[in-house]
């Protein structure tokens, strides 16, 4: 058998379908999934969509101890003729080949990848909700398998897709969020992991988001490891500002993750003649654009909840209330046009949306 | 059922024990293995000791997205009278719980995590080998079950403790190895999770440690995510180095872990009189120290290795021979003396090894 051939074995069982006013984002999963293994002898090999099921690892496989995996985040959207469309997959299969690299994972195949995502889409294609707003998210993710406690890269893996039919990621769909400034704890450092998608960067992330929730916020703001005073990322977000009709968003440092709805904002922004700049920028210069009335919007991007908001954002007891706590024009402009583009009723200009077939 | 009562089924097919002479680290697990659930309605429950059998979990488990799981590392050793004792169990179940508090996992008992520790290493007692080195790993760990896609804790949990009879961590045994500083790479950073023994940490390491190998070397000597001049750590092992008679080890400063080793080797070296500091050292100061003669000896500490004599250390293309590359007279002393409490043929002052009974 080629590599190359996903064989399939079909669910004999499928599960009802929640009605999709319950969906929520990540809680009920299709009657399919991806797998394919990797030997070092074989490389990546027995392709396969098969019932969805549990992984059977042994206590000692490395994904438990030493967090030797990636992931990947996209969606599929069903467009008013009732297709199906991805949106930009090479740009995440690109990405985790290099977060596999960062994690001494071996690469996989990209285009393969983008085959099999489809083929596994296509199979629970009836699993694609047809509500505004709803999509099918897409979760490829790798793990080391390898049932050994030495700290070295593992000698075997699994590359796995599992998909989720989810609502709108925030319950308050595009209403602005309230951000706090984290001052203590740090999501990533130069030299460390945090442009790879690899799950220590969101362990580290929890502790800071659990007490900000207590406090009525919806994510927190990172700052950079190193001086704390650069902004990195919202939450598990990239993060934009508008200041003096100015749209700017943080340089890709290496400890940044290199988003693909970030740079699909920054194509569009271009593409739209409005000025976007990708540069360092300190929390000190938002507060002083803040004061003196620069300050315009503020928002965060990502698969899950495309554009979100920023309607308060917190720093050392100062509060700044952002475009009256309203949703801006340019954050809604971007919104919609990209969920536009996603759902097939805002012509694609870029390329960007690819057919299941 | 008391959650204190520990059900024990039995396996029935226990596995032929590997010979003392082909023990490697983490290569081997024994017949039974600890499991204890935790539920937000049930907290910990369940404690069971079972045949040792695959982890049977929903791929969407958040162990396999993000990370939130943590870890520790003890071992029981085989006496001289034939019995078995345990070294200082109650600081790893300490630590485990530190880490649990950074992961956002709820404490587990500590009393209890030693008595289930004590209880599986008793029923798999012929597993802890007799040969002089080896001993059984024991591998508790902490892994975030629920089946959902959101950044936040799991909901659930799974406590499982697996052991591994072992020989010798480095299979040159006690011999010194050649260390790397590393210049690119940052294993941890104060506001990260470098103080928690949480698998990012150790995924983030993988990446420096396959390129230093391939130049030779053992092992990198990690400098502080900040500055890149205060050295943090070796390896996957706290660091000591002996400058002018004083024993030197970095301070603890929220990005390097609390070893239990590193501790003991404080203690005694405080009960022989031997003069010994816990504050920041830079790599500059070691490397003017081994040009002015100063710089006696080097060692990492950690519980796989006891003690890790460094013969060579390599920083931007300058090598540091240390002692001739020979282990030096407190490296020795110190893994003499550690090891002969461990395996009880040393007096031991402190109270440290406690009895499997």
């Amino acid at each position: 058998m080629s590599e190359y051939t996903i064989t399939v074995i079909k669910n004999e069982n499928p599960k009802p379908k929640p009605a999709a006013d319950k969906l929520k984002f990540g809680k009920y999963f299709t009657d399919h999934m991806f797998i394919q293994d990797y030997s070092e002898e074989k490389g990546w090999h027995n392709p396969r969509i098969v019932p969805y099921q549990p992984l059977v690892l042994d206590p000692a496989a490395m994904i438990f101890h030493y967090g030797q995996t990636v992931f990947e985040g996209l969606k599929a959207y069903r467009t008013e003729d009732g297709s199906i469309k991805l949106f930009r997959p090479d740009k995440n299969m690109e990405r985790l080949n290099r977060s596999n690299d960062r994690l001494c994972i071996p690469a996989i195949d990209e285009e393969f990848g983008i085959k099999a995502i489809k083929h596994l889409v296509h199979i629970d294609n009836e699993w694609v909700p047809h509500a505004e707003g709803t999509s099918l998210y897409i979760r490829p993710f790798i793990i080391a398998t390898e049932p050994y406690l030495g700290v070295n890269p593992s000698s075997t893996y699994q590359f796995i897709v599992i998909l989720s039919p989810v609502g709108a990621y925030y319950e308050s769909g595009i209403n602005p969020v309230k951000i706090a400034v984290e001052n203590e704890f740090v999501r990533a450092v130069k030299g460390g992991t945090g442009e790879a998608k690899t799950a220590g960067n969101y362990a580290s992330s929890l502790k800071a988001q659990e007490i900000v929730a207590q406090e009525g916020y919806a994510q927190v703001l990172w700052l950079d490891g190193v001086e704390k005073k650069y902004i990195e990322e919202v939450g598990s977000m990239n993060v934009f500002f508008k200041i003096n009709g100015e749209i700017i968003t943080p340089m890709l440092n290496g400890s940044i993750l290199k988003g693909v709805t970030r740079n699909s904002v920054i194509e569009l922004l271009k593409y739209w003649d409005v000025p976007v700049v990708e540069r360092r920028i300190t929390i000190e210069e938002i507060y002083e654009s803040y004061q003196n009335g620069g300050l315009e919007e503020a928002f965060g991007s990502g698969t899950a909840a495309v554009i979100s908001p920023i309607g308060e954002l917190a720093w050392e007891g100062k509060k700044m209330e952002i475009n009256g706590g309203r949703t801006g024009e340019i954050s809604k402009r971007l919104y919609d046009t990209l969920t536009g583009i996603q759902y097939g009723s805002v012509r694609d200009p870029f390329g960007w949306v690819v057919d299941v077939k």
